[in-house]
């Protein structure tokens, strides 16, 4: 049931796979063996191209990836498919992506728990979501023409069972920015092929690095501001 | 009309653009596609080397450049000029400047939008500045000889029309520090050639990091003292 | 006694720790020759083979290594051991650890530190930990199979007597989660093997820095919340 | 007198000196054709190998270098010495060093500013000094053996008259910890030979950068604290 063999039409996307994940763990995206990355090989039935699970993502070499059918079982090459496989899917299923990109930045592991934190004490709303607005960068998001616009990326409490933290992302997906947060876990962003899933991934990440600026920002002159003995 | 083979002079200036542009996306200053870069070919008729629009501008070869006239026309290459060649058109024509590039920096990003944003109020005025000031980095400015001086970056209020946004800079440009901030989205920088406009932006980057930092600084002393009891 | 010459075990070992050692150089993780990084060869007798001390760890090549014995005595290649030698050794013994990693990073710096700075002025208590909790990242430490939990990095106040210092270590090392932090000075990383030394390095280091990250959110919102005229 | 042929000395030194450029330039401390970097080749009449003035530091070639005698004429080499050579003489004359290293970082440039500030309103002290203490790292720096002390870096306010910086810096070098601030502008670092120099360079950038940290976490406590209720 495993070969090493790869398809004709992984051999052309599994360097461009690769390669991605290098990119990506250069700037510290995916340390420690965290993050995970996918491609639509076919649809019909789907087979995913993907990272095994527990290696460094910044060294896979393309014949080290591994082909994963619609319900996350490994049909060719070595090695284990993440339990997170089950989100790579159901994106796939509910927003047709062709590549998913997962990653664990500082920014996105940060304001995703930030954004769940419970402002009130009275405050039981689990559901969240990170609001973005009034940025050029906005405009690398399939689907924006103008920074005078606000996108929410939505973000859910982390959940060890993935069939179950699925099941919570369906409902949100279709209406996502090509972005999905996971409170202090990280990023899951896509697009139509593996070029805009990158470009997506860059965008959401920049902007969610942005958001940390601004809030600092934000909280620092709210602070000064009331330091002033007038109180102005 | 449109041809793949480049003339004597671009076959020298488009390695330099493309090594220039790939130093530019090392930094993360041109993430998603985000950012373009220009160099002119010659003046009369105006020609403008640059990259073509939605392309990931680390990885631009020399013979994927396209060559633009002086109403932003594709008169050589592949790609579609983007929108914004209007404003390095008119930065060309203002500045006489060899060269213009455009990045999408965090500090860049950040403090264009915290330079527009209202401080009481009552305040309507949607034209801005940023100073920059008492720093020897500021004598990388052609023109700057002393570090006891003060450099003002103008800013202007985002638009997706660049028409419009280009002919609000107009006047602003002539005494522009071979830099302009749009307000969310990020600086255009310039200079005489090539390699000046590297040197401008490298030092209006830096000059832009370093008032984040002391923005940070100067909020915090302030928040710090006023929190003392004796208010001091 | 000396000689350049490795063991067939150390001529497969040896790279693969000068090349973990150049990646975290190029992090910023021991600048100025600091940091130091050890192997364990073979356990009975004990040999470690180890960078040797005062040189830039970015750039030691396979065949400068040194190989050290169970008493922290050089037996093999040119050059010192460091006097934290003994602090490897203690780890090795207490933990079963096959490779042993020492940075020198900025937020293990600045949080180590912190965390043994006292609270109050009748404050005493030298001992100190530093909590992580409620991260997905956790998981990347061996052990931890979920984000739902606490894990406490014990904090060491920093001594030039490398003999204190282990013995200070020892009855901490058993339950530390792969890492300890000596205040104002850095991580020690460990794991069965060196791949799993630099998965905890890198896991640890992230949640280090994400750690520094939630710190000045924690303050900043604090700040910001008591500067509003209700205190609200 | 000029000529772009090197001595056997110089052969050996400049392809040491462009590395430690280059490596410099790619951590962003000598941006926009700014810091400045030189060598001792013989001491008797005194010959220093440095970077001409003006070019990006980043990508000088080992023939590029020029050579500037005792009294910072160029003697061999094309291009001009900066105006900065006179400190860097000076350097190498009160400390006997070997290398002298100058950057631009962004916490060298905003503490040294820092530092200078007026902290109340009759202070007209115009000398000031940055206080480095209880850190591991220090040990980086020749002559201190133990994180246990406190290390005063010099700041001297800028001044484009590099004669009357190098006689306000004469008084101040011999005790300075193999580095000096000059506000605003940057980090001097020097030490016998270049790897030396490089070690306290790296140092005193850790250092600085691990200060700013610092700075901001006082402050944030110290505000956060003062805004709880009780002020407590």
């Amino acid at each position: 049931m495993v070969s090493t063999a790869h398809s004709a039409v992984n051999q052309a996307l599994a360097p461009a796979l690769t390669q991605a994940m290098a990119a990506i763990h250069r700037r510290g995206w995916c340390d420690g063996t965290g993050g995970n990355f996918s491609c639509v090989v076919q649809r019909d039935p789907l087979q995913l191209l993907m990272a095994p699970s527990g290696v460094d993502k910044g060294s896979v070499q393309p014949g080290e990836l591994i082909l994963v059918n619609g319900e996350g079982q490994v049909i060719e090459g070595a090695g284990k498919a993440s339990a997170e496989t089950a989100l790579h899917l159901e994106i796939v299923a509910q927003c047709d992506a062709g590549a998913v990109l997962h990653t664990h930045s500082q920014a996105g592991t940060l304001l995703s728990g930030w954004a769940c934190t419970p402002r009130s004490p009275g405050d039981t709303d689990s559901s969240a979501q990170l609001d973005l607005r009034d940025l050029e960068m906005l405009k690398g998001l399939r689907g924006v023409h103008t920074h005078a616009t606000q996108v929410a990326i939505p973000v859910l409490p982390n959940d060890q069972d993935l069939q179950r933290l699925s099941a919570a992302a369906r409902p949100l997906l279709p209406a996502a920015p090509h972005g999905l947060l996971i409170a202090g876990h990280g990023l899951y962003a896509w697009g139509q092929d593996l070029p805009e899933a990158v470009r997506h991934l860059e965008i959401l990440e920049f902007l969610l690095e942005q958001r940390w600026r601004q809030l600092l920002l934000e909280c620092l002159t709210a602070a000064a501001r009331g330091a002033l003995p007038s109180g102005a």
